[in-house]
């Protein structure tokens, strides 16, 4: 029992960590915000960091970038490690709140990719109240990933909940990413089931 | 950009990382090893670490006490830091492994309350092959948590994918400890907005 861990401890990518000072502040257009979420998977798989899921949170109002995630799910070996888990509770920690909606600000989650069930059910808790996604979940498993039990009206369960929905921004650019990661060969992990139990 | 934090730390509480000394190592009835999360559960709240929840990890075939968590979302500024995601979390920490079905061994989430829509969306990524609920949705939902956007059919779908769920044991100890919590004036978080959406 001496080896129980006492804290998880969840980093980004040195890269990324090395690239935040080069960042835009502000991103006026959603097609900016999408394309600069979209090269943040892109650089995960050339970087050999991850799977190819960028996300990120955005001040709705000034558009200034808050805060980055990308998936580090196998580094990290933490299973909910995914791009929008991380960028959530990096803005939660760069803001010192455990709910965004607690603040005066707004906030919008930018993901390269429609939320798998577990990422669906955290964005009530987050605090944000909109968001944006680029690749359909069908984009995700043409590559043989899984979205997991998620709710066939999962956009109607977010609106019902003040969170508005914005799909396809950008999706071709966001299936590029996808269809580069599955030719390179990256790891399509939780594959090994007998039923199919992919992970994002 | 600058004050932009690169990691996410999740600690348990001083008070757990100081009792794991103390702790059984095997648990050999379902009874015993919920009784021992709903103590974690039951001492978060009087240490005033965090919300009514605990869980934790077990191997399936030896009972041993592998991982524990409590709900720890308001001290660590973190939304999803429910209990039944710190006890995943800190198990595949242990293991050094992103999916506990990577391991031979097989492995057991006992969680004091039915899994909000994050935590059941996170299961299926996590590699345990069963779990155990105390109380019930509507235990939570009675003092004033709220659950999430879940399917009604959850259970179904996780035994689809192979994962197996035992409900209502040791219920009535579980919701002794969410009324405590409530009489004791526990936060109930996220209960600010116009839409009711609090958070476990």
């Amino acid at each position: 029992m001496l080896s129980m861990p006492h804290e998880l401890r969840i980093r980004i990518p040195t890269w990324l960590s090395d690239s935040i000072s080069t960042f835009d502040t502000d991103y006026p257009s959603i097609q900016s915000r999408m394309a600069f979420t979209i090269s943040l998977a892109k650089q995960n798989i050339e970087h050999g960091s991850g799977g190819p899921f960028g996300a990120a949170i955005f001040d709705m109002d000034t558009h200034q970038l808050i805060a980055v995630g990308v998936n580090v799910v196998v580094n990290s070996c933490c299973s909910m490690a995914h791009a929008e888990m991380v960028a959530i509770s990096m803005a939660q920690q760069r803001l010192k709140v455990f709910d965004l909606a607690s603040t005066p600000q707004r906030f919008e989650l930018v993901t390269s990719c429609e939320p798998c069930a577990m990422c669906f059910g955290a964005i009530p808790w987050s605090g944000i109240k909109h968001l944006v996604c680029a690749a359909r979940d069908e984009d995700a498993r043409a590559i043989g990933f899984d979205e997991g039990p998620k709710m066939s009206d999962w956009r109607q369960a977010l609106k019902q909940r003040g969170i508005s929905v914005e799909t396809d921004i950008c999706r071709q650019q966001a299936i590029d990413v996808l269809q580069q990661y599955a030719v390179n060969g990256g790891a399509i992990y939780n594959a090994g089931d007998a039923k199919r139990e992919d992970q994002r």
